[in-house]
């Protein structure tokens, strides 16, 4: 069977290896590793009672300018769901791009967890279509009580592909979703990389955009498992201490959440980490358009490269040890690959190193 | 908001109306309200433990040449949550027609009742594609966590858009299912105008063509309340009854059901009351075909009509008394509406008269 | 395996039995039945838009004296999981009597259509105890994350032992309820024979007593499939199209439950099938109280009689064709049998006749 | 509202504080911090590709004698729900202790994940009584629509209150599950504790006395997050990645959880660790039995001390700086506090000093 992102399926740990599969393939940042070696010695009121995660509370009230409820959970995946729970109806459907993690890589967690229906939206470079999503909405009007009715608009940033939404982009979305009633969820597994990409603030692409609630990603930048639920909108997370309990999403030893998070954004490491993924993305972007032998399916906004390679040349850099997905997810792509042709994601992290990009931008254009 | 079919809006109970909105706007067959009056006076043991409840399964049995385990339930969109509960699995999901009633017209409750992702796939004529059908699945390879498996393959005949698979065409997509081992849920709301359409056998449409389970409707062809989950595997119905208890949807007075399936099954009354529904469905195509005010969308297979109108024509009709739905789903309608002209549904019944249809052909033709 | 209420394994159609199995096995009143009629040779518009559906809402309020929002559904287990999945919330919890159907009649409907967690609540003669309740609410106390929260308290009237709340006693629960923000939801099942029983208004054993909803159960009482939710606060009922419809229990030719509900109500002809029905109650419970070889097991408060009978007498009785359910949970009943009798439950219905009951007289006084 | 054990009130974070709240209070062993910092500068294949997720697999197998498979999740509660996922059925039922933990402080996780009834049961000193478990599933007859069905029996071994299953108690249990076909799950949060404690082999208190799958804590001993889900009858796990990942709980870097139950099992870590939280419990028994102020609730086994105190020496000690939960459920302790006396419960762990429980037994005995 196909190899693909979101199988789960590439494996490797061969020495040397120039590993682009993922960003939740590198290790964790050493401050957040140190962080959790003091919080092991101190230990702490378990489930959230402690001083610390009341301090990251209000660490990500600064990050944000703005009140927030923080709940860590265990997982993107989980993240997702259990925002999405918090605005769950009968009958309730969840708007997102055809190609989201919450849509395609989540197993049905959003149906199973949430009770929901996912509907998939179309449009280009990643990006939910104003118009289409406009269009959907308009399938469902108010009271058809077979056809359901709006949950939440759900968007990505950075999105599946790499591309990042403007602040003005995710305004245009939540107006609409505003226009019935929709609060809008963002997943940010990604969105530190989107920060550090776009030079705006934090608020700037959440609360100010209309954004209520999100999935704050900590894990693919650097920590080892620290994902967030932040409702921007307190009183919207009223019951989530319930949601996450019964889900068991609640960690007793909180405190390890918390830490992680504290060393994550303090002194802006958070961005720090996320700029380092971002410019190894660019130089191996950077690569492979002068390489005349791949070329870029899009510009790559952040730490994610989508490359279209000859099948030849696409074997002849995994028998050179290279690791990456084909990736199977072309609809929002316009510059789609040909028969002889593979599309395939090429993803960087805090942890890459220049000698990385090097060694696969030298494997690309080596005739070995 | 509009007012499209799905949304449950249009009313009318106007004197003398041509009433054309949908098939269970139609009252019942004597003959079937006749067998409850008697089941009335009978009473009997409750919970499907009675002598009738036991012939009926018989004469399903019978009408299928199959051995088969038959499940009253409530509704049609109960049959098809129930019946596909019976195959779920973690991360399942159904593939079924995009504008399939189990994707658009349920409230989502095979995501509810059965925690599955439906996925709705493409197709022309209202019929899945087989090439559209290959492709998704090939997205969730056997294994792939992220992505789900396949749970089943629904498909619908009477399709949504009132064309008719053939047995050939339904035994395609049941090999490209039993390919992924996925069984095939058939949703039988109209299955009596497609026996009666196509002239072939229950047996021919279903367990021979490759189908595991089916709904079968009798509300819409002349019942009171009359839709059944029908295994062709009894063994897939192992745990059905502690399915359909907990969906609060075992009758108690089942006899009751019972009583309209043995009449509506009883010398063919359930294919003579389509026959006659079909045949008024045919007339009304005829009129409108003749009409050269107003064009068929596409070819009308049995009791389901579907017709591009000019507005203004669509007002007028209106004005005179004729209730239809607008049809939102155009997707695999070839021959689209242009921006002045609108998409209907015409649905006839068993109760259907000649008049009917004559009176709405006059007034489709006439300038008032 | 035992063969007991709740199992449904009881069968029975012999010639001339004694049927006291349940208010089920009976058949259906002839004023329903000519509703039914009426109804098929009319139709009308789907899924409730139709004027009868409307009327019968009118006629509902005029019973309850207040303001309701009418639901019908195909059962009373639907009635229950449906009415308490409207105050659902994360980590909700049903306080109900260990005995109630909803804890455990329904093979996990609440838990599964609900989501919620059913605690069953001790308590003398099937009613909650008010000190018992206090207790089980005081372990769940508020922001207890990992406890729950209450969702509702349920209670049942005329109770699963054939006893009946008074409205003062529903008062008292429904203040502890209240105390700690939980709704009141009242299975309704055999409501008729309460309100017929003590001879109150529907209004006084209601919302008058702090219900908010109830399941109302004409499906026992003489209809054919006809149980609905009422809430008496509409606007609890803003989401209930769509919790109603995702559970495959909106009937689509929605009429026919309101015609079944119309003739029921009419002209008090539910209190009059009640009252037949409790007065056969009485008869039976006299010729046993009177027959010095049974003895009841409490007092009969409507069509339920409890009875304890030496084995030896039941299995005559059997043999004569009497058909009844051993009754298994004996918690709250104080005067228990001995190891060498059984507790059993018989139950009168509208269609139960004097001879029945003098048949069964005469079996359990005769040694054959 | 009361401050009781399951509603995570408590806290305190007072120098010197004297922190007998819960194990989970405690941080976690320098090895296993060592292990996660090792693994940080390593990463490798998320979602459990890695060689050292495979590496623990086998470890465990090893520490079980017995081929398995495993499941790191993200905390305790959701170890227990999902285990049981894997064995749930329409209309199951799990029994278990009704002062379980899947019972009363999961807020719903089993009845919302599993879709499960929890049906709780009687017994003495925190074990399940047998005759009363058998009671239980009689109740639940084979084919009893209505009832349900055995989905699974659940025990917990240190069991909720602080006492252990011996393997032949174990055996006992699971032959009665065993006579109805159900599978017996193993709560084991505090599994080393038990292990520690009885002097037998892992397997013995597992597969060997008919454990079908279990839940193994490290958090509470010594991890950060270490919870997994392991089967003992590998093919049981079928469809657990699906199960896993749709309750957002496969972790991306799951090596993360791998390093730490690589350290933690390693030349007998956990069972030096859990032998040293005994050590604690048991002098602080010890100081308790002494002390003639205060007495054992019953005797403790492990590190879970329960005992009654005057209300006043309660006051007492929480002035002086000792934290711990009064305890609510009282049903299966014989010894019941008198009116003026409370039952608390003492956790010792890991990071307990033989300081701690000094500083305890001298504010025990002062009359400051």
């Amino acid at each position: 069977m196909t190899d693909f992102a979101g199988t789960g399926k590439v494996t490797g740990e061969r020495a040397g290896a120039m590993k682009f599969a993922s960003d939740n393939w590198a290790g964790a940042s050493e401050k957040v590793i140190a962080a959790l070696a003091e919080a092991a010695r101190r230990g702490g009121p378990a489930y959230g009672g402690d001083a610390l995660s009341k301090a990251v509370e209000d660490r990500f009230a600064e990050v944000f300018e703005h009140e927030v409820a923080v709940f860590p959970v265990a997982t993107g995946t989980a993240a997702n769901a259990l925002a999405l729970s918090a605005y769950a109806r009968p009958g309730g459907i969840i708007f997102c791009h055809a190609d989201a993690h919450v849509a395609v890589d989540e197993a049905g967690a959003a149906e199973f967890l949430a009770g929901l229906k996912v509907s998939g939206i179309a449009g280009a470079d990643g990006k939910l279509s104003l118009a289409a999503l406009r269009e959907a909405l308009a399938m469902v009007p108010e009271g058809a009580t077979h056809r359901g009715q709006p949950a939440a608009v759900s968007l990505t940033n950075i999105t599946e592909i790499g591309t990042a939404y403007s602040a003005d982009e995710i305004t245009a979305v939540a107006e609409v979703a505003r226009g019935r009633g929709a609060p809008v969820h963002l997943d940010g597994a990604r969105f530190a990389g989107a920060v550090a990409a776009l030079g705006v603030t934090p608020a700037e692409l959440t609360w100010r955009a209309g954004v209520d609630v999100m999935s704050f990603g900590g894990t693919k930048n650097g920590c080892v498992a620290a994902d967030a639920v932040i409702f921007f909108q307190p009183s919207d997370a009223r019951e989530f201490a319930f949601i996450r309990q019964r889900a068991g999403h609640t960690f007793s030893k909180h405190w390890f959440a918390a830490a992680q998070f504290d060393a994550y954004l303090k002194d802006g490491h958070w961005l720090e980490l996320a700029r380092r993924a971002n410019a190894m993305g660019a130089k191996l972007a950077e690569a492979i358009a002068r390489s005349r032998i791949a070329r870029l399916a899009l510009p790559a906004a952040a730490n994610e490269v989508f490359a279209i390679l000859p099948k030849t040349v696409d074997e002849r850099l995994r028998a050179a040890g290279a690791i990456y997905y084909a990736w199977p997810d072309t609809a929002s792509i316009s510059s789609a690959p040909a028969p002889d042709e593979v599309l395939v994601r090429l993803v960087t992290s805090f942890a890459t190193s220049e000698a990385d990009v090097k060694a696969f931008a030298g494997a690309l254009v080596t005739n070995s």
